[in-house]
């Protein structure tokens, strides 16, 4: 889909050097999320699994790693002109947050039915949102007209190497952080914090094992990866909203294909089972899509739960009320 | 209380040595917790407040810092012959967590009505419960005779020098890892923490402000502070079921008298709203006591909110349910 306004030196695979010069570029721009380590003991794998929270980044997902690097590296006449972005979600929040930083002009475009409080905090951050339709086809038809009219860039949420590049600085984080690390489990998507992280990290250090993770309900990649071709899925059905992505990018697949080790899938049970465990014992609030690598890990999905291993949390933006009632029905033990 | 059985020596107030040796001493057995920079537009003091997470801390609080410092300080015959402490909440927790590290036997006197979490979180650390009573006094009269009867060693929640000094290693990190901060708000209790972080701070770098923050309904440090002398609140009520203490310890109003800038008060809305707040739009999971700090900074009551200023979180255990039913009344925006 970026084909149509992306111009052809994008469509090339991020490397190594461009995941180092986005962490030099976000430097100070986003935080330097912390490695934790949980010792509680009624915290499932104390001891092993280490946590890696992009819920407490900036806006409360990874996502302005990747929106921010984009936005640095087009030129001043591309700034100028604007973004656009079509996003029902986190995206939304990093490319808003990214263009307030750097002076860029925004819209988003988002849908008629998107939550509430998306919606304010995508516009506190300045940008300008448009609400259109409620599929992703009708936002990206909508988006790529709009780009075109204004000379703007669009912003892909994943299939774009300086996005991918941007959420690969997690990678780079993780192997600085925690030098004897031995596998790291990603939630996947569209699959460009996936194909970044994996980037990062086997570029430096092949033995490391990257495992993905999905829900049961939208287990494209999975079936790409084991398929050795983009599968669609073609009705999404999970709690993890952000992970709803039909099918991975073309870009993201091609470095995924060749550089993770497996992907796995859990059941929404198990997905919030693990936002509860995290909530409880990890004291971290955490989305449905940012608790997939840990909920993989609990239930023993991954065969690298006795290694040393970095569970990535992508984020934390889950609705208050629906955690609230979660909460409610787990108990106080 | 504390100088029944401990010796003479332990009654002198703690010095920034103290607080350096006990940095050493905790070096890989707690958390060195992060600062993060909340830069959501949502969030109350977004690009002004810093926030310093222990309830990311092992255990999910503060206290495991003071008591792993009081552990390690004993000679090896006190070691073996054990120690005992009284706590309802955190304080067992980080005790229990100490002792099981440096294989000291412990036992924690809890009330007959302690918070079913608590006391099974406690005994998984591997310390004995034995629940007496539902007053304090009643648990440290229990608690001293059982420490004379087998030879052990108490160890106090806040009235003690090593205790004292474990909890001001988080002034050590704080300065290291913001050189220019400003002002520091953290929550009184007993003064333990208030006082060493006081300690910390003051001694490398006087200019800069340190201020307590306490419930209304427990407001005896402000009074304190302020008579010159400590005072007794005889029925502490509040949400913050960690900051009920009825008065300072002596060690540790000595060093508030001379060091703290000023003590100020938060009423329990202003700390259910700082409890949401930091839920929502920083993604942790604080406790009300953990608040309290947060809670004076959102609601102006500090005088520091235009300066660089970290707002100390001292722990995270909040009954799920109850931390439900806030969210689900709280509503979804």
């Amino acid at each position: 889909m970026a084909s149509t306004t992306q111009p052809e030196i994008s469509a090339r695979e991020p490397t190594l050097d461009d995941v180092r010069v986005a962490a030099r570029r976000l430097r100070g721009v986003v935080a330097r999320t912390p490695l934790l380590h949980p010792a509680t003991p009624g915290f499932p794998l104390a001891g092993t699994v280490v946590l890696k929270p992009e819920s407490l980044q900036v806006t409360g997902s990874f996502k302005p790693r990747g929106a921010y690097n984009k936005l640095a590296s087009l030129t001043p006449e591309e700034r100028a002109r604007g973004v656009v972005a079509f996003s029902s979600g986190n995206h939304a929040q990093g490319v808003a947050y990214a263009a307030r930083l750097l002076g860029v002009p925004a819209t988003i475009i988002m849908p008629t039915n998107a939550v509430a409080a998306k919606l304010e905090a995508t516009k506190a951050l300045g940008a300008a949102v448009i609400q259109i339709g409620t599929t992703s086809q009708e936002r990206l038809e909508y988006g790529a007209a709009l780009a075109r009219e204004r000379g703007a860039s669009l912003v892909p949420s994943y299939d774009d190497p300086m996005i991918m590049a941007g959420q690969g600085t997690i990678g780079l984080e993780i192997v600085e952080d925690l030098p004897n690390v031995e596998a790291v489990v990603v939630p996947v998507g569209g699959g460009g914090m996936l194909s970044g992280i994996a980037l990062a990290i086997k570029s430096q250090r092949p033995e490391v094992r990257v495992i993905g993770a999905e829900p049961s309900g939208a287990a494209d990649a999975q079936a790409s990866l084991r398929g050795g071709h983009i599968v669609t899925w073609e009705r999404p059905d999970t709690i993890a909203d952000g992970l709803r992505a039909t099918h991975l990018g073309t870009l993201p697949f091609a470095l995924i294909s060749r550089l993770v080790d497996d992907i796995v899938t859990v059941g929404d049970d198990e997905i919030r089972a693990a936002v509860l465990a995290l909530h409880r014992c990890a004291k971290l609030v955490v989305e449905p899509s940012g608790a997939v690598a840990m909920a993989a890990l609990m239930h023993g999905k991954t065969g690298v739960e006795q290694k040393r291993t970095v569970a990535v949390l992508s984020g934390g933006n889950i609705d208050p009320a629906v955690l609230g009632g979660w909460l409610l029905e787990g108990g106080a033990t």
